[in-house]
C-alpha cells in the first residue's frame, strides 16, 4: 500500500541568500552570455519589423502582429511604435502581460474554451479594446454572460474555416447564424470574419502557398459577400501569416494581417521559397556552449529539448558559408554535434549559435531574450506572456 | 535602413489591477481545473515513489532520484522522507531551489560549459553537500579555481562512457589521469564514477535494455577494476535509469541509482516492455479542453506544442479500454483529435486527459503541478526549476 504524504508546505530556509546571477548583462560581449540563452539580433529584428510595415503600409491593410510568436511586451510595443493597430494573442491569458504594458487593442484569434476563460476575457477588457472569435452558439453565449456580469463589452469574430480544417465554421449559413446570435447580445459586437490558414503558410513553394492563399481568401470573400447580401457588413476581415502575407495583402478580401514569426524566422520558414521583397532575416538565436569533447567525433552541446523545439526540426548551426557543423539529435539537456570534414572541431566551452526549427514554442521556453547588436548585449527583455496558455 | 528603437523601458500602468485566477484552487474538483493544466496523480505517484524506494532498499543499492524529470521541490521532499539518500540535477542552476527547499546532497549528474557555472555550482556548495562530473582536465582546473574562490569543498564524479557516446571518457586510462587531476586540488574530492547510458533507457524489450544495462555495468566494472589497481578506490559508482534499473540494481557494479522518470512515467517509456514486478503507473497527465466542435469529424483540444512535449511522439488520451479517440495533431496551442468509429465524439468544453509522450520536457513547460486524489485538487506544487537550463 502506498504510504500517504500529507500535501506538503516547504520548509523555509531563512539562511539560504543565494541568487544565480544574470544571464546577461547589458554592455557585455555576446560571448560573454551565459549559455543556453535566447539571443535576439536587434538589427535583423528592427529590419523585419519595418519591412512587414512597409509592405502592409504599402497595401492600405491593417497589421496587426501575433503576439504568440515572442510573446514579449517589448516587442509588440516595437510593433506598435512602427505602426501597428494592435496585436493578437492566442489566449485569454496570454493578452494579460500585454495590457499590463499598455497594448490598448487586442485581438484573441482563437476561441475560449469555458467560462473561466470568457471571464478572464472580460477582465481584461475591462482595461483594452479586446475582440475574440467563435465558432459555436454556446461560445457566443458563454461571453455573453461573462460580458454581462463584467459590464464591459467585447467584440466578436465569427472564424471560418478557410482550409485548414481546425476551428471555425465551414459555410457562409452557419456564420450568419452566429452574427445574428451574436447581435442578440448587447456585451457583443460583431466584429467581422477571422480566416487564417495555417496550413499555407509552410508550403515550401510560392506557388503552392499562393494557390492556398487564393482559396483561403475566395472563401473569407464568398462569406463576406453572403452577409452583406443578408445585411451584415463586415468591417474587418482578418487572417494571413508570414508565410502566405504578400498573397494576403493582394487578396482584395482581408482588411487586417496578423504575421506573428516574420520579427525573428526559423529553421522551418527558412526552408521556404521566399519573394525577395517579402523575405525575412533570422534573428532568433539560441546561445550554447561545448560542454564535452570527449567523444572522439562529435562535441556536446548544453542545449537540448529543454531549450528548444524541435516538432519542426533540429536546430541550424550558425556558422560560415561550407561550414559543415550539424546538430545531430537533441537530449533533454544535451545537443550532439558531428563535424563534417573540412571543419574544425568547436573548442570545449566555445558558443555556438543556433537557429531553432520552430520560433513561436522555443520563445515558450525561455524567461527572457537577449537583445544583442553590433556583438554586444543592449537589453534583456522578458519573455512575459511565457507559459500562459490558459 | 531600419529605424532603430532605443531599449525599452515598459510603461508602468499604475492603475492596472489584473491578475490570472489559479488555475486549480485545493478542494476543487478535477474538473473544475482551467486548462491546459499539468495533473498528477497522487495515488499512483505514491506507489510509484515507494515501489522504487522499496526495490533499491531490498537490492542494499542507494536511491538518489533525478530531478530533472520533475524539477519540482516537493516531490524531491516526498523521495527523500522515503529514503532518497539525495537528488541528481542536470544543471547547476537547476538544483537552485531544492538547495533552498533543504535538499541537503545534490549530484549534477552532467559535467558543467565554462567558469560561470562553475561558480554557480560553489556557491551552492556553501549551503549543501554537491557532486559534479567532469570529462576533461580543463573542466577540473574550473572546478578547483571556483571552489578556491568561494572556499568551498566539492566532490567530483569522472564521468565515462557506457554505450551512449555523448559524455564521458571512453577509456579506463584517460579516467586514471582524470582522477590523479583531481587529487591535485584541495577544494576537490573524488567520489567515484558516473556510468549513464540514457540510450538504454528506452529500448522495447527488455532482452536489449538488460543487455545495454549489462554492457554498461561491465564496462564500469572494468574501469572500477583498473582504478583499484592503481589505488583509486571508487567510493560510488552512480547511474541508471527508469528503464533499465533491475538490472542496474542486479548489477553489482552500481552503488547507487538515479532513476527519474518512474515518479510519472510518460508515453514514451509506456511503450516498454516491463517486468510487472518493476512496472510504474502513469501519474502525469494533461488536462486539457474541447475548444471547438465545428470541424465535421474532429474536435480541436486547447493544449498543442506549448502545453506539451512531442519530441517523443504525440500524447496518448485517457479513455476507457477500446475508446477510439487519437490525438493525431499538435499545433502551438491546438491539439487535433480523430474519434474512431464507436467512440462517441466529446463535447465543447469537455475536459479530456492526456497522457504526455515525454515526461521531462513537459514538465518544463509548467510553473505549477495540480495533485489530485479521490478527484478533487489535493494541493498544487510549484515547479520551482522549469526553465532552469544554465
Amino acid at each position: 500500500m502506498a504510504s500517504r504524504l500529507p500535501s506538503m508546505t516547504l520548509p523555509t530556509h531563512a539562511g539560504i541568500d543565494l541568487d544565480l546571477p544574470p544571464a546577461a548583462r547589458p554592455g557585455q560581449s555576446l560571448a560573454e552570455v551565459d549559455t543556453p540563452s535566447l539571443i535576439l539580433d536587434l538589427g535583423v529584428f528592427e529590419r523585419n519589423v519595418d519591412r512587414m510595415q512597409a509592405l502592409a503600409d504599402r497595401a492600405g491593410i491593417r497589421l496587426r502582429p501575433h503576439a504568440k510568436a515572442h510573446k514579449c511586451p517589448d516587442i509588440a510595443l516595437a510593433q506598435m511604435a512602427r505602426g501597428a493597430v494592435g496585436i493578437c494573442c492566442q489566449k485569454a491569458s496570454e493578452a494579460l502581460p500585454f495590457v499590463r504594458a499598455g497594448i490598448a487593442d487586442i485581438h484573441i484569434s482563437n476561441e475560449l474554451a469555458g467560462p473561466a476563460k470568457a471571464r478572464i476575457l472580460a477582465a481584461l477588457a475591462r482595461h483594452a479594446r479586446i475582440s475574440v472569435c467563435v465558432d459555436d452558439a454556446r461560445q457566443v453565449a458563454a461571453l455573453a454572460q461573462a460580458c454581462a456580469e463584467a459590464q464591459v463589452m467585447v467584440t466578436v469574430f465569427v472564424e471560418i474555416d478557410v482550409g485548414q480544417g481546425r476551428c471555425g465554421v465551414t459555410d457562409a449559413d452557419a456564420a450568419l447564424r452566429l452574427v445574428e446570435e451574436i447581435a442578440l447580445h448587447p456585451g457583443l459586437r460583431f466584429g467581422g470574419l477571422q480566416a487564417y490558414h495555417g496550413g499555407a503558410q509552410h508550403r515550401r513553394s510560392r506557388v503552392e502557398r499562393r494557390e492556398a492563399a487564393a482559396q483561403a481568401a475566395a472563401k473569407a470573400g464568398a462569406v463576406v459577400a453572403r452577409l452583406q447580401a443578408a445585411g451584415m457588413a463586415c468591417e474587418v476581415v482578418t487572417g494571413g501569416g508570414t508565410g502566405s502575407v504578400e498573397f494576403d495583402l493582394a487578396s482584395g478580401v482581408y482588411t487586417e494581417i496578423q504575421p506573428g514569426s516574420y520579427v525573428f524566422m526559423d529553421g522551418d520558414y527558412g526552408r521556404n521559397e521566399w519573394n525577395p521583397a517579402t523575405g525575412f532575416g533570422h534573428s532568433l538565436f539560441i546561445a550554447s556552449a561545448v560542454m564535452s569533447v570527449a567523444p572522439p567525433t562529435r562535441v556536446v552541446l548544453d542545449a537540448g529539448l529543454k531549450s528548444m523545439a524541435v516538432d519542426s526540426g533540429l536546430p541550424l548551426i550558425k556558422q560560415p558559408d561550407g561550414g559543415a557543423l550539424r546538430y545531430v539529435a537533441a537530449n533533454d539537456e544535451h545537443g550532439i554535434v558531428e563535424c563534417g570534414e573540412g571543419t574544425a572541431r568547436p573548442g570545449l566551452g566555445e558558443q555556438l549559435l543556433l537557429i531553432p526549427g520552430h520560433c513561436d514554442p522555443t520563445l515558450n521556453l525561455y524567461d527572457e531574450l537577449v537583445g544583442i547588436r553590433n556583438g554586444q548585449v543592449e537589453c534583456v527583455w522578458p519573455v512575459a506572456a511565457r507559459g500562459l496558455s490558459r
